[in-house]
């Protein structure tokens, strides 16, 4: 065959199409999974993939394949991640992973490759999880991690039950969750993170990704009047849930260990300017790569909690959201990564995931790794998201050279 | 005349009759101001005042008054409070006032009272400042501390203009404001606090009213990725608003000098489990019965949101809502509530009151006072309020007593 050629200007022209599709009035990007929005994305790239030659197959829980089938039977090299997005988002958050997937097929194609193993381009179902949870919810159902059943049976805030929304769509297929089983994955995605700009690397050699705990914590304390409850009479709930916030901050500083900890979402009841608020319900999202290291970050929050219903008399209940271990990536496949970035004479390194991706899920089915691209001002889930249209060509690269070596073995 | 006695069960009635009106489906008492129940609980009360002989007259910004006029020309003894109520309300906050006036005027023309001076029963609007605010918004305008065409331009949080909702509910009245002009103030009210309860004491002769501050806080910090932004790098304005909760509690329980301070109201921007709050805004409610303190804690707060705009790289906004410097009440007044509890043998102290009241506004014009009866567990603005029917009576019989002392002069 010819050498294959990464068509970067039809991919940089397919990420603008695709990112134009969801706009709200205001010009927001937002295609939540299974909206009317996700649907017109879908079909562009259902269209695309066709077009390109590919077989379209859709599985029960919504995920497209694009295959390129050889003759020889063998499982194909996968190249993965979504196309749905979060409110008011960036256009590069897993659409470049799925679109670079499509045009390094096209690029083999193209130059008359003839493949010893199919390839796979997938398009994974609500990773997003903003409507549904949990996220990651195509890849993990792929995996084998979540029922089928129990994930066409989620309901979003407005009572709409997932596998209702995937049929409105068009888009609850028939393929068993799993069928089409990965030899290997690889997954293209910008860094949404501050490393690679800030070390001047046009690549990163994903090697593992962080482990993620999410819960709920609700704190109950009792409203009272602002005015004349005494301090030492009180049951204050969002006193108590200040104190945890800054507690889960200083604790994550002062170790200076690789543990990250956030609250992102906070409310009070009553709510009210001069009420003692009665409920405080806040999220606590920590992550470390290192399994022992984030049980350790859980463990310290649950003996706070415990000393803070003593200390404010208070009540606390945690529910658990989300759970991953730390994901260790395939050391052959992130070797290979990172030699064809070193082969392009692109600066690169060894990194960490901090964000969850399909990849994660994946990786308990088939080796799997992940190639990042920096993100400028470290910047995504949000419009100022970007990525230069050359570090957006040199990853596609990366990818193309990766997958060529794997379909020869 | 004969001994004017209060007709306790009367009184009773009423509370529970009134305290009906304003239910929500699930049995709730939300009786906010200028809405249809608050109609129809003026519509009740006033048909209270005409059966018992009083002269109905209603000012522009809507607060009522039941007048006893009589032939001298004087300015009236003037009994009042409120009777629109916070969400989910007890029943006696305010409307035990209002209806004990109703009560004394009714016991004093029974028992063929003479009066040297008119008495005048006033139910003031918008007390509460739940939907519009200030709070204390009718006896702020009747004391001339807020001009009549600014109050009656206020807007709810659903753009209804405060105006338009008075006459909609056929309160909006042609009397100018402070026409009625008190030759002094009583308000007989629930303590909404445990102290009275805590000394085993049936009245409070209230002789000043803690000052208040009440604050808006703006904090801008940075929305950014939870898993992958260094914390180092993090602006994160709920960390922020968390810091400023921790300190206000720390330094007013350090300093254990009469200051409360409460944060009642909170909300995260975006509010999303996996992303950095960029924004935190949250209301600061300072109170103290002393004027210095009260500017000592105010000082300190700036100087901490200072610090830490600083620190944590945030932008800090605040914004007055509302400030009303403490209140000393009418000595003599004040004397002549403690003497009628002591002639009634009843227990009873000197105290601050905690909440702000409809008194504090009318002490800028005319001399006032406040009586206060028991509030089991200190408990108010919730369904749990409650005042005993003999601690009711008990000081409705005082608010009495004091007034047939008054209407003599």
């Amino acid at each position: 065959m010819n050498a294959p050629a990464i068509d970067h200007a039809r991919l940089l022209d397919r990420l603008q199409r695709l990112g134009a599709v969801g706009r709200t009035a205001s010009g927001a990007l937002s295609r939540l999974a299974l909206t009317d929005a996700d649907r017109e994305g879908r079909d562009l790239l259902a269209g695309w993939m066709r077009e390109a030659g590919l077989e379209v197959r859709v599985d029960r829980i919504g995920n497209i394949f694009g295959l390129w089938p050889v003759s020889q039977v063998a499982d194909p090299v996968m190249i993965g991640s979504h196309i749905d997005s979060v409110i008011d988002a960036g256009i590069y958050d897993g659409c470049y992973g799925v679109l670079a997937g499509l045009a390094v097929v096209e690029a083999l194609r193209q130059a008359g490759a003839a493949p010893a193993r199919p390839i796979a381009v997938a398009a994974f179902t609500n990773e997003e999880g903003v409507r549904f949870q949990p996220d990651m919810m195509g890849s993990l159902v792929h995996a084998g991690g979540l029922d089928i059943d129990a994930a066409l049976a989620a309901v979003d805030s407005d009572g709409c039950v997932l596998g209702e929304e995937l049929a409105r769509i068009g888009y609850a297929g028939d393929l068993a969750p799993g069928a089409i089983r990965p030899h290997c994955y690889l997954e293209l995605h910008i860094e949404q993170g501050p490393v690679l700009e800030a070390a001047g690397l046009a690549i990163g050699a994903v090697d593992s990704l962080q482990g993620i705990s999410w819960q709920r914590v609700t704190i109950e304390g009792a409203a009272n009047h602002a005015g004349t409850t005494p301090i030492a009479a009180r049951r204050d709930a969002g006193l108590a849930a200040a104190r945890v916030i800054a507690h889960l901050r200083d604790r994550v500083a002062g170790a200076n260990a690789g543990t990250l900890a956030t609250v992102g979402s906070l409310r009070f009841e009553p709510d009210a300017i001069n009420v003692i608020p009665s409920r405080a319900v806040f999220t606590v999202d920590l992550r470390d790569p290192e399994e022992e290291r984030l049980q350790a970050a859980e463990d310290s929050l649950a003996r706070f909690l415990e000393g803070l219903a003593e200390s404010e008399g208070v009540t606390v209940a945690t529910e658990r959201l989300a759970r991953f271990q730390p994901v260790r990536f395939d050391p052959a496949l992130v070797g290979l990564v990172a030699a064809a970035a070193g082969r392009r004479g692109l600066g690169h390194r060894r990194m960490t995931s901090g964000a969850g991706h399909d990849a994660q899920m994946i990786a308990r089915i088939a080796p799997a790794a992940m190639i990042f691209v920096p993100s400028r001002g470290g910047i995504s889930h949000n419009p100022a998201e970007f990525t230069a249209p050359a570090d957006l060509a040199a990853g596609a690269d990366v990818l193309l050279d990766v997958v060529a070596e794997l379909i020869e073995a």
